[in-house]
């Protein structure tokens, strides 16, 4: 039943990847790009900026895959020694490309500075490559051929990697192999751990073709579920996930491939109706996630972020007296702050919180990871009490899921 | 000069990262940390949850490192092998470990869950490891030692496996090899790109010690350097970290290793001030990074996200007339956004932001990238136009970058 698979390696390349300066998110972007035209990504690799290893690294990969995707090393500046090195791995000598040569000049002429000799070196490349022009930088990509293998060279800044994909390498790789692309199907589900759900679903995981793959992907504390599988099965996984779907129905978000401030926008969008937020402990990260998304405009206004309870009775009119009385982690005053922020804004929905993310600010009666969260509708309002039991950054992010998840359920219900 | 360096592999296991779902912040987390008791990260591989491929890289990692960190693949679910792998790998049998035990009873006790079969499982680990209790989840760590090389096997959940770090991974490898640490000294730079840089310090980077590292990272629109060396060479690290703060003067931001938001922060509580800010373009984005630093509060007090004119209009007093004239995207909106926020949330020092980040929004006059940011004070009053020409993400992050050198700058002016 399974199609032949093409299996590509990823290296991605840089001393500040070994360091942990720096988080590898090119990797990630990139095997969600090339599951999408049917590659199958078999191993990711880190080495620093060292000879012998990237040497070595490409051997191994090169060895296991029919295509190595590579990412960073070809800056400008000195520590960087990819591009003499992979000119000497394809047995190549550098040469100026013009298109490159072009390319760096208009960059540095726009940008009015003016171009040094560090930069014109940008524009030299092995003359056994293939150049792919880089439209949002100046070091350009390059494509190699080798024993089978094909081998593409890119920028480790991820923007000018993404463009590069999108433009030449992927429509390339495409082409290449013709595959059938590798069929996903996902759903978010929340309010039950990873361990209950496999428990709730365990009969029907039991009979599933073995040509069709289950993950748990748990994340914010929801978990979203995937089938895989690849070749012309769309069918059956269709008919599997239908099922799947049935069996998580009492905690299933969304049977989309989307986030769950992707839900809420969708969901206020068909409704003509728009939101606004009133965080504190959550300092704007729930209208950073929510104004992420292209087109939040559409139905977000914005959000009163009240760090300091000076601003919770300023800007929303939560009376001094109920946060003296109740304390700003309360639900009295969650309530009074999501009410603040519809009639002030003036959106049909609201939704606020208030906690105690950590490390300090913890007491006896109210420790680390206590939140109340408010959410409004029309003549609506409900608040709930959470207790999260992680660091500061996850506190947060579990909050705003919650906070999210909560004005999802409320706008369903009216 | 250089003391001996113990060099560690990082192997995270887990379909999730090879299809993209999941971004891999455990390695960079990891690496940091060795880095800091004097362990040097040679390699990061990634592979999914195949049996084949996962005993290939212990093999490979085994045979070239002292130390190898595994995390991922111990979740209690079905697409999780590791443990048996690891079992098998190390020569041992599978016991149910009382520790653990008690922990996973422990936990679903407080949770008030049914303790199911599955769960129970987690308590189960080879006979031949020290097991590492896992002081936030179910799921323990496991010390094997194998051929002269430590393996250390975490569960993938970042703030479990974090935990196990803290308390007993990083002490017992710095009891180990009693090394001393890497030195690292970071300075940052803002307003000039990473070759002009390179240029200015030319000289000086032909003359430095082939012992002391230098590397560029680029972040934000910004350039942090560091100089890194290890073994008894401190006073030389540091002569040449001051030459090199020297030279980039102009652009230094600061010599410690600390970002812009905590810059901006120590600067104001220094000065016994605070920051508002009012935000449209970047949603909450700078709120969220000031926020997420703890004790921010004691200089932040809080934002007004005004997504919507409307909010700009009720909230930052900004008038129609102003609004209808010159557009939300205008110096005149900026300086009045940046006084309400002032005025209404009652600061020392505020910062307002308005901009097209795209992919839509963007006219002849005004292309997506256009941002104005204006920064209030006691009596002054800066703005300026900026241009950026990226994804709406990085656009984001570039203008939330630029907004707080802004509100830097005139802090360090009055």
């Amino acid at each position: 039943m399974e199609a032949q698979i093409i299996k590509a390696g990823i290296l991605t390349i840089g001393d500040e990847l070994l360091i942990g300066q720096v988080v590898d998110t090119n990797s990630a972007w990139m095997a969600q790009r090339l599951n999408e035209v049917g590659i199958r990504v078999g191993e990711r690799q880190s080495v620093g900026d060292v000879y012998h290893d990237i040497w070595q690294a490409l051997d191994a990969l090169g060895a296991k895959f029919q295509v190595v995707l590579i990412t960073g090393g070809l800056g400008p500046t000195a520590d960087d020694i990819t591009k003499p090195l992979l000119c000497t791995y394809f047995g190549g000598t550098m040469v100026v490309d013009a298109g490159a040569l072009a390319n760096v000049t208009a960059i540095f002429e726009r940008l009015g500075r003016p171009l040094i000799e560090r930069n014109l070196k940008q524009a030299e490349v092995p003359d056994v490559c293939r150049v792919l022009q880089n439209a949002r930088g100046t070091a350009p990509g390059m494509w190699f051929e080798k024993g089978g293998t094909i081998f593409v060279s890119m920028p480790g800044v991820p923007h000018e990697m993404k463009g590069m994909m999108e433009k030449d390498v992927l429509p390339a790789l495409h082409e290449r192999f013709g595959l059938a692309p590798v069929i996903h199907r996902t759903l978010l589900t929340a309010g039950q751990g990873e361990s209950f759900l496999a428990e709730a679903i365990q009969h029907w995981e039991a009979q599933l073709p073995a040509y069709i793959k289950l993950a748990y992907l748990p994340n914010y504390g929801m978990v979203r579920l995937r089938l895989s599988a690849s070749g012309e099965v769309e069918a059956e996984v269709e008919a599997q996930f239908e099922q799947l779907k049935q069996l998580v129905a009492p905690w299933l978000v969304t049977d989309r491939d989307e986030t769950i401030q992707m839900v809420v926008g969708r969901l206020l969008l068909e409704r003509g109706a728009t939101l606004a937020t009133a965080e504190s402990c959550t300092g704007g990260y729930i209208a950073h996630l929510i104004t992420s998304l292209p087109g939040s405009s559409n139905w977000y206004l914005g959000s009163v972020v009240s760090y300091d309870n000076t601003v919770k009775h300023n800007l929303l009119h939560v009376p001094a007296t109920i946060l003296e009385e109740h304390g700003a982690v309360s639900m009295p005053v969650v309530e009074t702050m999501v009410q603040g922020a519809q009639q002030t804004i003036g959106s049909t929905y609201a939704v606020a919180v208030s906690g105690i993310m950590g490390p300090h600010g913890g007491t006896a009666d109210k420790p680390v990871g206590t939140v109340w969260i408010a959410a409004a509708g029309k003549g609506q309002l409900v608040s709930r009490k959470f207790h999260f039991r992680f660091d500061r950054q996850r506190n947060i992010e579990l909050t705003a899921a919650a906070a999210l998840n909560l004005v999802r359920t409320l706008v369903l219900e009216s």
